[in-house]
């Protein structure tokens, strides 16, 4: 993996970074910066993942969302391995710049999750006798993981 | 700060976490899960910040989200300064448990941002020349921030 974080400015003052036009995203301690991706029609959030410098660079450059998994150690554009790609409308940075926005829409069978479904985001939490507990809102999987990873 | 961290249900290997109906939410190394609030109404994503446990579960108790302050090293209720607090109408989390999104009803001044606009993502991200700058939307200031902060 070249090392593409010289590419960004660096971080701002906190007393500029909110005012600024110039675009200065805030890594962490390990060189990642929370990406969220959000349907660009509805507004529905679908996933949040962390992005590095190249992943960023790429998504910018491609039009397509990259981000960065810890667990391989490795940078990937989303839907490389399932064909669901996420196409970018418009970008986003928050008043800090250390999270990325990304409006997009689905491609292929529209599913942003792992497991298939639209969005990750596919259980609410509710309090059951003042404990939280989960519950499935009712999408279904619009592909079988087992079949695609 | 009491530690309250024990009330939630530790966190699942990865092959259950996005099956199960039992709220086991993920924080990271430093005890924190991103906490995401989006408009209930529109969709739109106003601002994204850090709860520990007792951020997340004063949020459950309330129904008012509330976060944690990594340079005041604090919880705070969002609004508690600026009485522009956010109303949860529903919470969800995503498959692996390590984001928590609030859908809320915006109060007072309807203002999120502590710049005193509705949602902190007021500046797209565009290309000028192949490079990366920052575009404001036009988005104005619902409040002066240093007349409330």
């Amino acid at each position: 993996m070249t090392d593409t974080s010289t590419q960004f400015n660096a971080p701002l003052p906190p007393s500029e970074q909110d005012v600024t036009e110039l675009f200065a995203p805030k890594f962490d301690d390990k060189g990642l910066i929370m990406g969220i991706a959000s349907d660009a029609n509805s507004g529905e959030i679908l996933m949040v993942a962390y992005m590095n410098a190249e992943a960023l660079s790429q998504t910018l450059k491609t039009g397509k969302a990259h981000f960065y998994s810890r667990s391989r150690n490795a940078q990937w554009m989303k839907g490389e391995s399932s064909g669901n790609t996420l196409d970018v409308v418009e970008m986003r940075t928050d008043c800090d710049q250390d999270i990325i926005l990304m409006k997009v829409k689905l491609t292929g069978l529209g599913a942003a999750c792992h497991t298939g479904r639209q969005s990750c985001f596919y259980r609410t939490i509710e309090l059951a006798d003042g404990l939280p507990v989960l519950k499935f809102d009712g999408s279904k999987p619009k592909f079988d993981p087992k079949k695609v990873y």
